[in-house]
């Protein structure tokens, strides 16, 4: 955890039910979340000026357990799908599946949108879309840079994150200018010298900027964020003691870690090999790219790593947050192919634990460590700093751009409404800092932001190849089954007469491994169909309800139980 | 996350798979664990000597995402459920559930064993044992002590704890002498001044420590626990700077932690309501007891504190953890009926944040900011310590005791390996510390431990008022069903011809929110009926495989899902 969720200040706080928004006033620009204010993902935000839209971001937000089955949920495109025409672009601040993961389904809707972002990040966009069998309109934009989208006139900024390659967007418009830091961090010693360009925001913060959007995830965590390059010195120890073979495990895109990896092994004489789709892939496009220096004939493939001595190999690989089809995954597990950790082996988790993987993650240590694996995790020694900047660091951000309005964004609650705080300490007056969640309207008219209304947000939830059509009836249902299990009942009853012609088929799924746990109810049930039967019942959805009835009580009486009860009543013609 | 979980000695280490153990040779002694080493929870060591038994703990365990709708797990007693009558007593060394859990349904096996404890713990477990119909014979002991139990000599120290009245036991046998730590710290400044008995230990140590089971929870990490007097200032701080309500969190049965809010209270002119019925019954047997110093005049009821000015009252609550149906998850939700937050009420969560609980209690706090609460945890201020030692304090344990042999307990494989680890640094070879998971065997013979065998352990499920019922089976189809639901195809069929004689009805439950979701296979299920009937199949069971092969290849090629196929086929007498 980290430091004191305040409320000491009194932010407009938006209505918690939907509320129509009046139409924008004339000149006025309006802002919008469909996704990722209040929660931590599926980042997007829709700025309106005109009648025209611009979106920056458009990303997917991982379920947690009160979504099972779910693959993935976007953000609710409801609020402006009649609107599409009206885009002028997508903005992609960088290339994290939080902020690109859901433009496909958005350009499923209408392929022509222009999508603006870094080269990196397209590039991974492009990957995406490919999969999706998609050819999106790609605008290339770099840091000092300026792109025009109808009204909307965008500057970009250089920011540092856990990805290369990111962008601040500044957005002017008749109506005022915005500043949208995306994702973002202070490193004052970033690995690649591509400094956050804070002297920008102060140039931008010079010319006036009304409306701040800015980043909450680590608006909790007091002072600032160790630079990523104090990592090396702590990979080059672990490395430096490890004897035998080492697996280093970091997110797929995180290039200047993975760059500190291999710079480490190549000081040390180690040979580099990488595991996971996704590494070798993004790895790939990095190393092309020239953001990943890789030095000639330090690459090795898993065939030549695997015949090599353990002491000269180090493994770059996926699975850091205990994903459990992952490499790292099934090597704790013995089940990997060609990778079986042996005594003496080095794994380092050169990774954040997000919360609600905490389970997942310590199950793979606990399964490398039974097979005599050391392992290195943040925990321990630094082998991990965050992509978000600490209060500290928001701080400099309040105090170069002095905004007029405030909006902090990609976060929970605790996360924004510290950030809103931070605001506030820096002179930002309390009344002018948003806490906007999903689908509050947020209009900024002559300089003053306000809350103008507010959209109902649903969950879009991706469950293989189907959006929308798993949604909350569905997802309660999943519970229900999952928790309990179900117990059905099929019985075929004369359509004429309500007769019974077939003995009750009673089965129980998920409910108990015991054969016979259901054998009591069985008379129950036919006491029930005699009794419909001899009450002239005929209907079929009558006697299912009395079935239904009959076998819940009798299991919540007999196991104090809840399972699914599910009566199927056949109608036969006799 | 903590320290390096490390590999660097080569410990003995049990086969992964049963090995039946031979019979104790005469005059050894045998330990073996039921639950408790490589998890959390359920911890139970049963000691053997000369056909004798004696149980040290019987607690249960949390179920995680792998048991779903399960309610507790209990140790395996499959290894003794024949051999009870050799049992000669039941020491419980605390009173939390993964400690005395479990008593009770042993109990249920065999009434009359004698259950050992302390006052406080003997009183926490007759109120469990009550809620189960039982009256356990109860044999209460203090620190200092012996108790006598066939050819078990116990003796008992103190130890601090986050419980008070917690106990480790020395048990001396002709065969050897055992130190069991129970759960254990080294609070050097406890609020009570009952100071863990490190020179009982000595003493014991100097006669000789033949083997010593130790609390592995904090192996991994560095230093020492800080004091629990020292989140009294903390608390003043806060309580202090509070200006309307204050709610203080925390685990009903830590005494010491809530004493510390009531002093602060008492000293800060607030009354104090206690809200939840575990805090409300365990204060009241601490209170009674004498172990809770409550101020008179301090307590006021929940309909006087509700009619109180908010700055003069202070809530004591239980749901530390985000349970969802405790009393400040509901206040988070604005759903509690008396209690409800208010811009600049205060909360104050005093205790651990249980790995796995991080997206419950985060919701938890996430909801109560968005109220308007301020909210006080770990994370920023001192307000939990832990109650298990950290590395620091374990290597005293070891260097006190001096023991010929160990038994990490208590702790999932990387905390066993943690604390065998530090063992080994203060002079324990090795091969003499031994890491046995459940049901792995150890013999102690002419002072040395090793591994004999290992039963195979398993999970016993507790679900409502069932035990044991509910299995791996049931488990594994819950888990399909709440991932995907279920799709019923029901039809009746003529039993002699096989001929469908109603049109199939299909339904899915937890599949889809759409109606029509399932329209498109009824065609292809009535062509393969129609194909089985031409066949000549009329055995119900094929014709249900059939049903379900079709429509389990069309749900994978058009949904990309994996739905539970449940095909019921009713033969009607034509």
């Amino acid at each position: 955890m980290s430091a004191r969720a305040t409320s000491t200040e009194n932010h407009p706080v938006a209505p918690t039910a939907a509320v129509p928004p009046p139409p924008l006033a004339e000149g006025a620009l309006r802002v919008v979340a469909l996704g990722g204010i209040g929660e931590v993902g599926r980042n997007m935000a829709v700025f309106e000026y005109e009648g025209r839209l611009l979106i920056v971001d458009c990303g997917v937000l991982f379920p947690e357990d009160d979504a099972p089955g779910v693959d993935l949920i976007l953000p609710d495109f409801g609020a402006i799908e009649n609107r599409l025409d009206e885009v002028e672009a997508i903005v992609v601040t960088h290339g994290h599946e939080d902020h690109i993961g859901a433009v496909p389904f958005l350009l499923r809707l209408r392929p022509d949108i222009p999508v603006v972002g870094s080269k990196f990040t397209l590039a991974l966009l492009e990957a995406k879309c490919k999969e999706h069998r998609l050819e999106p309109t790609l605008v290339e934009v770099a840091e000092g840079q300026h792109s025009s989208h109808g009204a909307f006139d965008l500057e970009f900024f250089a920011v540092n994150h856990s990805i290369p390659d990111a962008l601040a967007v500044g957005i002017r418009t008749p109506a005022g200018t915005v500043l949208h830091t995306g994702d973002i961090k202070l490193d004052q010693l970033p690995l690649d010298g591509r400094l956050t360009d804070l002297a920008g925001f102060s140039r931008l913060g010079d010319e006036g900027v009304d409306l701040f959007l800015v980043d909450s995830t680590n608006a909790e965590v007091p002072g600032v964020v160790t630079p990523e390059r104090e990592i090396g010195p702590v990979l080059d120890s672990v490395v430096g003691e490890a004897t035998q073979r080492l697996i280093v495990a970091c997110f797929a895109s995180h290039v200047h870690r993975v760059q500190q990896v291999l710079d480490v092994a190549a000081k040390r004489g180690r040979k580099v090999c990488f595991v996971g789709r996704s590494m070798v892939r993004n790895m790939g496009i990095a190393a092309d790219q020239g953001i990943l220096r890789v030095p000639d004939g330090l690459l090795v493939d898993l065939d030549d790593a695997l015949a090599m001595p353990p002491e000269m190999v180090l493994f770059v690989s996926t699975g850091s947050q205990g994903e459990p089809l992952s490499a790292l995954s099934r090597m704790a597990r013995g089940e990997h192919k060609q990778i079986k950790i042996r005594p003496g082996d080095t794994v380092v988790l050169a990774s954040s634990l997000i919360p609600g993987n905490e389970t997942a993650v310590f199950g793979v240590v606990n399964g490398l460590v039974r097979l005599g694996a050391e392992v290195v995790h943040q925990g321990g020694a630094k082998v991990h700093v965050s992509g978000h900047a600490s209060a500290g660091e928001l701080l400099y951000l309040y105090n170069a751009v002095r905004p007029s309005n405030v909006m902090p964004v990609h976060g929970e609650w605790r996360h924004l409404r510290a950030n809103a705080d931070l605001a506030t300490l820096t002179g930002v007056p309390a009344d002018r800092v948003v806490i906007a969640e999903d689908g509050v309207v947020v209009d900024l008219v002559d300089g003053i932001a306000s809350i103008a209304g507010r959209h109902e947000i649903g969950h879009v939830y991706v469950d293989g190849l189907s959006v929308g059509d798993v949604g909350e009836s569905t997802l309660s249902d999943r519970l229900v089954l999952g928790e309990g299990g179900f117990i059905s009942i099929t019985v075929a009853v004369d359509a004429t007469t309500g007769r019974a012609v077939s003995a009750p088929t009673i089965s129980g799924r998920g409910f108990s491994d015991d054969p016979k746990a259901l054998d009591d109810v069985v008379p129950l049930v036919e006491m029930e169909l005699s009794r419909t039967e001899s009450e002239g019942i005929v209907d079929t959805h009558r006697i299912a309800q009395s079935v239904r009835r009959t076998v819940g009580k009798w299991v919540a009486d007999t196991y104090r139980r809840r399972p699914m009860i599910v009566p199927n009543v056949l109608p036969v013609d006799s």
